[in-house]
């Protein structure tokens, strides 16, 4: 028999998944938890700036570390989160939404509390949730265990978000567990069905040795499913030519010859266009068709060339393997693989260069260049617009993981992402470069400031092209809509107080280096050497761009939109 | 007949009812309104700097103007601003949330667009809406008329926010009206039922007749259904002694001796509770019985001395006489009221005054001596927290609108609602007075670069006392969560563009007066002085007080919750 409080039961399972920091605000019905937090040495307080930013944190922070969990209050916190929460279930990220609520004898008498909509509904904001989770629960005292490991199992089997709601007097009301220790969190995952396993395995095996020009294509779930390695050992011993979509970007270590390019229909490099056409047959993992992960569906595969591989299913070509998961099915595959073909690959397609003789910092110039000065294992969070679409043919470093929100795009995700995934870095020695619009930066900027206050030191690249660029090249060039205050970029650490003595006294303020507004490539250069030297430092950049220059992926994107 | 665009049709009506600027944010399908509303020289367009603060905006504006409204675009923007619509639902405030969508044709294939779920639901978030507005519309081709007029007959009729879904391939198609010029949106109330209005009215003067120590209490609803004029006629016909509610400040004018104070149950000044708990008839209008709003329902109003005026019934002590709006008895009441009375009030009940030997900038100086320095028809933005609850009682300028949330609640609010409200007041010479804590500011600050951006002068003064005090005082007073980043708040303006050239070009951008950090009250007064004279200007000012200082009124209502 255990003995627990509910909240440390929570925090407890949290802790089991794999979630060190929990991000969120303050609000009186959830301080009671945070005391519980900040009195448990293996957890760390996120303490955002605001619950956007916070839901955009843990959702950073999942991408790295497998699970994310957010702390709000009832009401006005927690819908304030919502956008945030909403692109986790988009986006496919595990992220835990706890909320802090009144206590159970106000929600029976429907008092009309400060946060209640005045109307003694308790019940509203988890309704609304419940169309973007996949598990929620309101904690009772009878159930809470039950009720807290189901929201997890379903957060983790559909990598998708869960919300949990608990009254602020069951926070230290306590429970009993029939064992001690806590028996672990059953995460097991239902077996493939063995005969149909088999046939898919039969049937892929066959066709990969019919094939000619096969080639493997990876995905965004191959990364939400922890395929990285499967993927890896695929490429290996098939030899095949492999490309990434947008979305599974970082999948792929891109130094290996094998590795082609980045293909997304008519927004692909050309020739990278014509090798996956060429190709007879696609080991596709991981799918996921949306508009900017497709060149604007610009895919043109035939089924009749395509074996798509997903968590709950494999087509091949035009029949389905109900329940076999690539999780299981790839690692067997990869077992019984067909002889290595050794394929002469040819150089790898490549896109326009800049021109030399300028020292104007176009898209061109910038995306070629920038990776030279990024390390091994960085974290690159590339914001919507013209960074994600910049980042697509960019050259990954090595083991480098990308954060961006090609279905979902909501633009001020980056900096809030950037945070969590920079708190989730510092213990795997990844370093986070965040690459953020002036226009998308104002949605989220107060997020730099947690970024300080919690010793971060991430690289912050702020293209300033003064305006919404991705906007005015979907529509309205022109418009006044589309413009916005320039700010004082290179000041955010400043104004921030990166040089008040009253925060660098707290233990963990990150200590600055480069604080630079660049308008030549020597200038930005020069920095990004700082940035490179200086590893455990804070940067900011802001990086003056022609203001209606853009990536050509990005042109190319909304080209395929227009007739839409 | 008239032939005219849906979004032109919509903008009509919008201002028909009275609103002139729409806030909001573009994004990809929204933008063919946002070219229309640009386009129309009556209209002008709030150009948020995210959707929360959008949403707060257009609050803040329909507190002043009547109706408010904003446009975000599908998934991403609308849940970013669910948190302020939620906030408009709950405090009673009419605002129409636009969203743009993608067209009809990918909504009918279920294309998987970005800013959708990937699930190719397109009616998820509307439906999510749905429980925090009175009516929502996704408009079709086919009644898109009927259904943008039901929309803004309901919010307006029920002062709650609506949603309206547009594709955005209908914001261009024409439709056609069967009149022209296009008729006026009907906004007629229904009628108070004869013989039960004529029956409320005559037991209510009955009991006044017999009453010995009547008072008149006004709360939320009197502002919120226009009743200011009404009330000031009820306390000339009847010469009763008024109180306010806290959320019913600014409802009756401050400087004629009827006025007796706010009352807020054990909240309240001792004398003012007396004489309200002395009274053996209170004529409440429009009573919201909130936890911030009675002192922690600490009200003790005995129902067989209460008549409750409200919008849509009459309550008589323990009879209720259904479908009685206020906003037509009590005009008639007037009408009727028995002999006026000629009551000696006495001194009007004060709190305790600030010791005059210090320099100190603590509450009780502050709230006391700031009254001075604000002009008439001031709009005074208070944010939950110490502000909030430090207006209680400050003495309200001549004509001035306050605007709080005591029952919503969501910190940051009052940035947003502030640019919003001061939009509204620049037409009807109406300035805002803006007081917001260190830590509700960090939430929303970037909505001040568009108070810059549009040139708009409010004075915003940030209480600086290092942390989340109201939090730190309910809860936690020395824990790490309820700490955060010192910024250097007094050149916000300066970090959000002031001096910057490409800013100074924009024909609206504010002139910029005081920026200033004081400390002491000799400091504070003499910048108080420059933003009364320089009114054309926008100021801010970083007012420093002591760390766990607050009002007496926080301070008591903080430990009628404790028991909760």
């Amino acid at each position: 028999m255990t003995t627990i409080s509910i909240g440390k039961y929570l925090i407890h399972r949290l802790k089991e998944v794999g979630v060190e920091t929990i991000f969120g605000v303050p609000g009186d019905y959830n301080m009671p938890l945070l005391d519980q937090i900040e009195d448990d040495k293996d957890v760390f307080w996120g303490n955002n700036a605001n619950e956007l930013n916070a839901s955009y944190a843990a959702d950073g922070y999942a991408r790295i570390n497998g699970v994310g969990a957010l702390v709000t209050t009832f009401g006005v916190g927690e819908l304030s989160a919502m956008a945030g929460i909403a692109g986790s279930y988009s986006e496919m990220v595990p992220v835990i939404h706890i909320v802090g609520m009144p206590n159970t004898k106000s929600q029976a008498t429907g008092a009309v509390l400060h946060h209640t909509l005045g109307n003694g509904d308790y019940h509203v904001f988890q309704k609304m949730f419940a169309e973007i989770t996949v598990a929620n629960a309101l904690l009772k005292q009878e159930n809470a265990a039950e009720q807290i490991d189901r929201v997890l199992q379903h957060c983790i089997a559909n990598v998708r978000p869960g919300y949990i709601g608990i009254p602020i007097d069951l926070i230290n009301a306590e429970i009993t567990v029939k064992a001690s220790p806590i028996p672990s969190l059953s995460l097991d995952i239902p077996k493939n069905p063995e005969k149909t396993h088999r046939a898919a395995l039969e049937d892929i095996i066959a066709k990969v040795e019919e094939a000619k020009k096969p080639i493997i294509l990876v995905d965004a779930c191959a990364l939400r499913r922890n395929m990285i390695k499967d993927v890896q050992k695929l490429i290996e011993v098939s030899g095949f030519p492999t490309f990434t979509t947008p979305m599974g970007k970082g999948g792929v270590d891109e130094d290996q010859p094998a590795y082609r390019g980045c293909y997304a229909g008519d927004v692909s490099y050309d020739e990278v266009k014509q090798e996956v056409h060429d190709s007879d047959l696609i080991l596709a993992i991981g799918c996921l068709k949306a508009d900017f992960n497709t060149g604007g569906f610009t895919y043109h595969l035939d089924s009749d060339k395509v074996i798509e591989f997903h968590s709950f299913n494999v087509s091949v070509h035009y029949a389905t393997y109900e329940k076999v998961s690539m999780n299981q099915l790839i690692p067997d595959l990869i077992k019984h693989f067909p002889k290595k073909r050794s394929i002469d690959f040819g150089p790898r397609p490549c896109g326009p260069q800049a021109d030399s003789n300028s020292e104007v910092i176009d898209h061109t110039y910038f995306w070629t260049n920038i990776p030279r000065f990024l390390e091994p294992r960085s974290i690159i969070v590339a914001e919507t617009g013209t960074s994600m679409f910049g980042a697509i043919n960019m050259k990954a470093p090595k083991d480098a993981i990308f954060i961006t929100q090609f279905l979902w795009g909501s633009i001020g995700y980056s900096v809030g992402s950037a945070m969590g995934a920079a708190m989730a870095g510092r213990t795997q020695d990844r370093r986070v470069y965040l690459f953020v619009g002036d226009g998308s930066f104002q949605l989220t900027a107060q997020e730099v400031s947690v970024m300080l206050h919690q010793g971060l030191t991430p690289v912050i690249i702020i293209l300033n092209n003064d305006g919404y660029t991705i906007e005015k090249l979907i529509h309205g060039p022109d418009r006044k809509y589309n413009n916005f205050q320039m700010w004082q970029y290179s000041k955010t650490l400043e104004y921030f107080g990166c040089n008040l003595e009253h925060n660098l006294k707290e233990s963990f303020q990150a200590k600055v280096g480069a604080q630079a507004k660049v308008t030549t490539r020597k200038e930005l250069e020069k920095v990004l050497e700082q940035t490179r030297a200086e590893k455990n430092k804070i940067h900011i950049l802001e990086v003056c761009m022609p203001q209606l220059d853009a990536p050509r992926e990005l042109l190319l994107q909304v080209k395929t939109s227009e007739n839409r």
